[in-house]
């Protein structure tokens, strides 16, 4: 297996997506090929000393920055990191893709060079969110790909996600949900009504609605949203965790006692921090192109890396893709009959 | 002034109902009438031995529950607290009106009975979520009156917001945000573009997009947002800071140091949670309808009911229902012209 990953992509590019490359090269039995300015990456490795031979490197000339219209910027820039790597994956020289870059551009790659795969009408970006205090997560898609929501849409991803994490995560028969403004069956807008119905049609094992504040909690495995709603539920979440724990640390060093206090629990208040902290785990794969798409947050450091790289063996062993593909058809099938 | 309060809507009706009346009858120069079940009303009032003569008790027999089909509930029980307490606004006995009852009965009474502004395509729920660490709050509409959004809804939420915001709480020129998928101009879908369009070219301050991130930092102070998506933002909201505040109690209780260190800090972190209770904040007005309604939580205790009746006041004096009509009426004339 051929793991790639875009040296050249995120805010801490290439120092810490070579150093969670070498990471995941010592512990995995794959290779780990790391594409962007030859140069620099090589030199990068050589820093940490690599001498291991399951680390290739792929020269790419160009970037693609966070500030280019992403589907010119991929049509022009064909030796950028994102543009040639989706080439590779398209060309099965490697068998997954990973990138901290410009989600439009990683996108609109995946779209014009890879594809989608038949019968899929729109591709999802799938987020973990910490299920907290229960050391798991919920996968919740479509996190922002597509602003426009149809009912199928929302059906596909329901479908995509329940295969994704039953085969990647190996949960049994995952519960699904979908968001919505309240629990009750006949809630939300004509998009949201007729999804519920599509939903509760398909062959997974659709739960009904659920809300914003039930997603923190673990209601499910799966929480299918439309891209608008999924982004700012996502948005939202990370400025309201960002602030409870700014007040925090403000009211913790108010008054003598307090500051005592924050001394001695300092330490529980960073893990809390980390549990929150979705951008660790692990990449947010791209669901419905013809192959197996990572995006990591464009902040990550090494430890976030390294966890894409070791969700992305999965990805590729159980053949996701393959499985999307077959469930759509007969879906597909079903429907024509 | 003369202003109505449900006596049997919410889960502490009627005790912390009356209770918050009576605190806000000690305080205001003004009537505060009680609508519902009379004789429990009156039995409350006598276990608080209230002897002022600005608190009227207004019989009505029936009361609406959360179960209930809102529209039929209001058509139907003609002597419930909700649909009565509307006629009473209607027909100006009263100047305003409040309710911890069912939201949707609340809003059904307040389309079928009180009626639209002239010009207004949609009423609003408006809620005031916290600026954290500045003692403020952003006014946030609309959260969940219409599931269905289309850009004139939102224009009008933005044009009603800014009124409401500069006359009751006095701030000058506030700055209204459409909350959309990404800071930049072009973000989000067909409408929410569309409404960029029209907001910008509206009588207010506008200030462009914001995302959920953003709100809880006090970026503006109007968050303009299609119902949906205003609801998922304030579920969200909630169930995240709720979680980790449950983490924190849990996390703080691990090991002799913590424990120490979260008695310490024990009064701070209640401050905390109370900051982020939005239900606190004295109500969310319905705007759009033709006089003030405020819908308070369920779960409203005598201190929310109290800032409520608070807020009612500066809402009727400074007569925002007329300074909204005039606004849509003026732009429907520009329009015309």
């Amino acid at each position: 297996m051929n793991i790639l990953i875009d040296g050249m992509g995120g805010d801490h590019a290439p120092e810490e997506i070579v150093k969670g490359a070498v990471q995941a090269a010592k512990e995995i039995p794959h290779t780990v090929s790391i594409i962007g300015q030859e140069e620099r990456i090589k030199e990068c490795l050589s820093e940490m000393n690599w001498n291991g031979d399951n680390i290739e490197v792929i020269n790419a000339t160009e970037v693609i920055s966070n500030n280019e219209s992403p589907a010119m910027a991929v049509r022009k820039k064909k030796d950028s990191s994102i543009a040639k790597g989706m080439r590779l994956l398209k060309e099965g020289e490697v068998d997954a893709f990973i990138s901290g870059g410009s989600t439009g551009a990683l996108l609109s790659a995946g779209l014009l060079i890879l594809g989608r795969i038949k019968g899929i009408k729109r591709p999802a970006i799938a987020a973990f969110f910490p299920k907290i205090g229960m050391n798991d997560t919920s996968l919740i898609l479509d996190c922002g790909a597509n602003a426009e929501a149809k009912p199928e849409y929302l059906q596909q991803y329901g479908i995509m996600g329940s295969i994704f994490v039953s085969n990647v995560k190996g949960v049994e028969n995952p519960e699904v949900m979908l968001l919505n403004v309240g629990a009750e069956d006949e809630k939300g807008d004509t998009t949201h009504k007729e999804a519920f119905e599509l939903l509760q049609n398909s062959d997974i094992n659709f739960k009904g609605n659920c809300e914003g504040r039930d997603v923190p909690f673990g209601c499910c495995d799966v929480v299918v949203t439309d891209g608008f709603s999924g982004n700012v539920f996502l948005k939202t979440a990370e400025g309201v965790a960002m602030a409870v724990m700014k007040r925090i640390k403000q009211k913790m060093t108010e008054g003598v006692m307090a500051k005592a206090g924050a001394l001695l629990s300092y330490n529980k208040l960073k893990e809390i921090k980390k549990e929150f902290d979705y951008s660790e785990e692990g990449g947010a794969p791209i669901l419905g192109l013809k192959g197996p798409v990572l995006k990591i947050h464009g902040s990550s450091k090494a430890n976030a890396v390294y966890n894409a790289i070791l969700k992305a063996v999965p990805y590729v062993e159980q053949d996701v893709t393959h499985l999307i593909e077959s469930a759509i058809q007969s879906k597909a099938g079903e429907e024509e009959a």
